[in-house]
């Protein structure tokens, strides 16, 4: 008897649980283990005995959880101690896993899924345990080392695009168009922020700036920046990743007067949007200006995701199986882009230590001189990954999803 | 020589377009107009002269606006005075129309629009012009008397629906999980946020509470619904309209002290949802409280449009074509639902005077006896009007929309 288990962590994407289905797939195709568990709500879950038997359920169910959004066996955000702080924790784990006969756990999360995959691979090497630990990638932000790009970003990408194409259409019809200003997530990073260059009319960005946290954000530039192409156009598309800072390292969103907080006084997280209204506004440039903060809609819209990014968040999955065949422990799945056009990618196993807790920003010479757009290598890089519409399962109208849990 | 002319007039949708392809489409079989000119810009620009011959135009390019969001016309907001009031504006449209033999005016409209329809209808009559004017409905917002419902809605209604049921899978992954928030627009009418009840598991709507318009919205009640339903299952999905009331008529968003103004002090429209999470943080029920103010995408959303929608839209356009045909003047084109399961409409003329400045609003029949939600009747009557996905062109992974301005 030998099985594995797979559990999910850390924030929601549209395709985490194609990752999931394609541990699945791969077991089945291989038989390399009797059973396929999955731990709900990530390794907390588990560690309360919070598993079930994927290999037991419904094909078409788990088929179908491949075109459902949202972490499908429930997610925590679960920071493992170490083996000296809390040892009790680190028996209880490799005790249940040992009775259950689970000789590799899959872990699909981010940067602190993979720091709990570095812990536990090292911690099975240390009391000489067989059992494998193999983390693999997702996360709308893109932000880990290493992989080309994460298995959720490209979805995040294309909903991003779509709704800024969308948009700018809704914000242009009128004579006196004003300023519209679109919040993308991204508290470090500004790849979400980056893909929205790729809506285009005519081969040209619809987006007039973007801004992104890898460079400080200048206010008076910006109102200069805006106030000419406002006065040359008459309509000005502004896209702002929620994380950007000035020169201070100080968010923009918690610089104004006005920015929300809580009744306990805690900044409210995005809200970037309003501070840029805001400044237009006293800047007396116009005071037309409508906000759109996505939120969370980057993560979740399956009904706009990429089918490539749904394919290689399978494939992932598929070769997760296969590493772990394999005998390798404590990596990553990381993904490989061969060519660009024609887009061909690949995997690799990467040690999980070169990636857990460190963060992937934006490459600086992808950003304009200007520090208000990005260049045709940002969009190179990013286009092949928005590809492909999925079939996903309708009815009556709406998108039918699968719930297992 | 014998021609027409189309224009659009108001806030866009995802589906208006469709209606002037559908004039299109309808001329092309019938013959019955030599041309089929646009007013770019609604009336204002039509008075102005911006006018362009949609017969001299590639056809695939405006097959293709037919799957294009927005007015692609552009728009107005453009209040046409009275003939007394402005008997030169009056006298400078009819000599335009004549000296291109234009004989009938059509107006892609709401509200507004079929007023200016009606003014012009009943000035032709006055002068003995022949010209006649026809209303074509449009408006996300369903609130047009006597048509069963406005082009536009089933959209709105399907990428409200589908939002909802993704972000609740979203905001229910983990063991502590918050509540989260839906604010649809309907600042005078409860349609949009109802269609949030589309969104189902199980058959049962994944939103807990659903607030409208139409009734008085109570915040102790409020307060009690969700800290009942929150201590019961831990996490609570809730949708309403920006337009709630409180039994004073005064709009809940602008209840709260922290409103957002602008810096001319004017309470900003929108933010319903930041003043719920204000009531909920400061009733001590949980400070885990997301907020979701879905905005524009609610009337651009092609990528999610309702392909009934689209052809409804067509349908009216391509029957203002033969109503113009009859000789009618002073009407719009009404929906009329024949048959529910299985779904058939058609239309009928209905004199622009019963429908230009009223307001239908959402059945407080259909309004659950606790005020927090719809009932079966509202979601039968929604649901055919979300129905089919359109094929909508894309290229390298994105909409490819057609502008034609």
């Amino acid at each position: 008897m030998r099985n594995c288990i797979v559990a999910q962590s850390g924030g929601p994407t549209a395709v985490i649980n194609s990752s999931v289905i394609g541990i699945f797939d791969e077991n089945l195709k291989t038989q390399y283990y009797n059973n396929v568990y999955c731990g709900l709500n990530g390794i907390e879950g588990i560690l309360r005995g919070d598993i079930r038997n994927l290999s037991e359920m419904d094909y078409a169910t788990l088929h179908n959880l491949k075109y459902t959004p949202s972490s499908g066996l429930g997610s925590c955000r679960y920071k493992l101690k170490s083996p000296e702080e809390n040892p009790t924790e680190y028996n209880k784990l490799f005790d249940l896993l040992t009775s259950m006969n689970i000789t590799t756990f899959f872990y699909v999360g981010g940067n602190d899924s993979m720091d709990t995959v570095d812990k536990l691979s090292k911690y099975a090497e240390i009391i000489n345990s067989d059992i494998k630990f193999i983390g693999v990638p997702k996360t709308i932000d893109n932000d880990l080392y290493i992989t080309d790009h994460t298995p959720g970003f490209g979805s995040a990408a294309k909903i991003i695009a779509t709704t800024t194409l969308e948009t700018y259409l809704d914000s242009s019809v009128y004579t006196n168009n004003g300023i519209f200003i679109l919040e993308t997530m991204g508290r470090d990073t500004g790849w979400l922020a980056a893909s929205a260059a790729l809506a285009q009319i005519g081969g040209k960005p619809v987006a007039d700036f973007i801004y992104l946290p890898e460079v400080a954000f200048d206010v008076d530039k910006f109102l200069e920046d805006v106030r000419a192409k406002f006065e040359e156009q008459n309509q000005v598309y502004i896209v702002a990743s929620e994380g950007i800072k000035n020169s201070e390292g100080v968010f923009i969103a918690d610089t104004q007067p006005t920015s929300s907080h809580d009744n306990f006084g805690h900044a409210q997280l995005g809200g970037v949007c309003n501070t840029l209204k805001e400044l237009i506004i006293n800047a007396g440039i116009t005071s037309r200006v409508k906000t759109l903060e996505l939120g969370v809609i980057q993560r979740c819209a399956m009904h706009c995701a990429s089918d490539r990014d749904i394919e290689e968040a399978h494939m992932v999955g598929r070769d997760a199986i296969n590493y772990s065949i394999d005998g390798e422990t404590g990596i990553m799945v990381a993904i490989k882009r061969v060519n660009n056009a024609p887009y061909v990618s690949t995997t690799s196993a990467v040690p999980v230590c070169e990636i857990a807790n460190k963060i992937k920003y934006f490459p600086t010479n992808w950003i304009n001189e200007a520090h208000n757009h990005v260049t045709e290598d940002a969009i190179e890089y990013v286009r092949p990954l928005v590809q492909g519409e999925p079939s996903i399962y309708t009815e009556l109208g709406m998108p039918k999803f699968s719930l297992i849990r």
